[in-house]
């Protein structure tokens, strides 16, 4: 049996998956997604959030541990040398130096030495996990992974993973990354204006309410999908969620009506389908195939709905949710469950 | 000599000036603006902070405290009768309650019972007092107020304060007010792309950078008027200015020169001049009069560049800065000063 923990160090989320297999398949599978704003709690807190996250597994030792991370573009990092050697010195205080791998942007897993000397090219290569195992799923793909904070398309050609984009500026440039989420999103960011009794008002740009709160009114999210900070410190309950798209334009649950209230969170939630739509957009523009034949797979908290729509939207026909094959958590926390299973084919090449 | 405290409760700062005037002038007057983030110092602090300030006051009694508030639609409150009444409750802990009256929308001085009653018209009514000190200006005029996080348009017509919107929400629909200011706004609330090697980009929805970055990498305010929290806890040199732009697109400084950021902050800044103009228009589209004949004053942190720009680019050609004949400090607190100086007549007239 081989014992294989895939590690996604987000800025907003520990995702975590264990993964034990045989020769053949895969016999038992754990994941645990932990909510951790890095720039909120401190980067003193991810080694005592890392061991106590690692508890809740039932099993102690893994043959090999391979890592991915996006927290090194938190602003609690001056920049991304800083973080990638940050992640590492704290993981090296966990885990034996020789059991962990750590993935580039080209799919090779790395020495820990080695990766720090190329912080570059392991930073934010989280994609390249969820792009290698959707290639064993289809020779030729694509994958839209939504998750709290950010979304990531990713293509698969021939077999291969294909991005035009290797460092997060470049694939906001080819429209592999959109700054959008299903959870964390400041609806400020999304748009100018919402209509309100028949016409469009200007917002205010404070940080008053988040696409979380537009889901969980329009039902795509349940209270327990609502695992990020709520805005404003209060709860995740339907009223709640309500009176915090209401402050976006200065208003409060005695101003507006619930029906006022639902209205604008369609508006909004329709300009961030559009946003995913801009990012496959800008994507389809730089390539030369007829992706939108392409089988098109769904993961992530929010793949169900917003990338489900954008997807038919531009056009796609054949639109599977990665939640049927591996189940909701390994889905939502993709590309930590993907580098577990990329972890347990390399250790067998390497034995 | 008639002694007045004119307190403008804010939600990201607290503005106190105090006047002395004896029948015919102003004697003395000292202002202190105080960045005070009530949603993350916490409410039970404004009691403690208000104090504290107030002891750097060379004067100790008040005949009237005329106090304005934005502070009630902080996210902290649930609502704007909660705040409302908090600040209130606040102040009597302070003042005697006789000597308290509260302004409301109507440019009544109200006593705290009544304030509370019509909490309503007392929250958010500040730009009222800037309207009234605009009126002692000239009987016909327009005048820009930008702050820290908002921008207040109030125009003064035949006399009289002229306002289409009595609460925020009505001020945003009217065009009275834009929610944009000289420090605290969110870069990704103003834009959501960026001009890099000659294309667009689309930008992170993180809060890494704010307006004050821009504003001092193209040097309109100096470090020292950078007075608000950074969004990373850093510092506001410039290299830490550049640095925060620079992750709007997911870089850093090894990633992106300084001409690349300059060329950003310039694009944002103009987009941001953009949202002033839009508010302009949307207030003209409301109103008969000739408007642009009017003399206009620019108040605030940011009326000098911001505003300035906005008005020449919407065609006023009568242009004053009310900094030349208050002086710095007032300009950049008005709804404060100008509610000591009308606490003054509304002494006199009681007496």
């Amino acid at each position: 049996m081989i014992h294989s923990l895939g590690l996604d160090i987000g800025g907003a989320n520990l995702k975590i998956s264990y993964v034990s297999s045989d020769e053949k398949k895969i016999k038992y599978k754990k994941i645990i997604t932990r909510y951790f704003p890095i720039w909120r709690r401190g980067k003193n807190r991810l080694l005592p959030t890392l061991r106590e996250t690692l508890s809740y597994l039932p099993f102690k030792k893994y043959d090999i541990i391979a890592v991915t991370m996006t927290a090194e573009l938190s602003d609690i990092y001056f920049d991304k040398k800083e973080g990638v050697n940050h992640i590492l010195d704290t993981l090296v205080k966990i885990f034996p130096e020789d059991a962990i791998k750590v993935l580039n942007v080209r799919g090779e897993l790395l020495p820990v030495d080695d990766a720090r000397r190329k912080y570059i090219e392991v930073a934010s290569a989280n994609w390249y996990a969820t792009g290698w195992f959707t290639s064993k799923l289809a020779k030729n793909a694509i994958i839209i992974d939504i998750g709290s904070t950010t979304t990531s398309i990713i293509v698969v050609h021939n077999g291969i993973v294909y991005a035009k984009g290797l460092n997060d500026l470049e694939k906001l440039r080819y429209g592999e990354l959109v700054y959008t989420g299903a959870l964390r999103t400041n609806l400020a960011a999304i748009v100018h204006e919402v209509p309100y009794k028949d016409e469009m008002i200007p917002i205010s740009s404070e940080y008053f309410a988040q696409s979380a709160d537009i889901n969980l009114i329009l039902g795509n999210i349940s209270e327990e999908q609502y695992i990020v900070d709520t805005p404003d410190g209060r709860g995740t309950s339907y009223e709640e969620c309500l009176a915090r798209i209401a402050r976006v334009i200065c208003g409060d649950l005695n101003i507006l009506t619930e029906e006022d209230i639902i209205e604008i969170a369609k508006y909004i939630y329709n300009q961030q389908v559009k946003q995913v739509i801009k990012g496959l957009e800008r994507l389809i523009r730089n390539i030369t195939f007829n992706i939108k034949e392409y089988k098109a797979y769904l993961a992530g908290i929010g793949g169900s709905f917003l990338g489900r729509e954008a997807l038919e939207k531009v056009g796609f026909k054949n639109i599977y949710e990665l939640e049927r094959y591996i189940g909701y958590d390994a889905s939502a926390a993709l590309p930590s469950y993907a580098l577990a299973v990329m972890g347990i084919e390399y250790y067998k090449k390497g034995v």
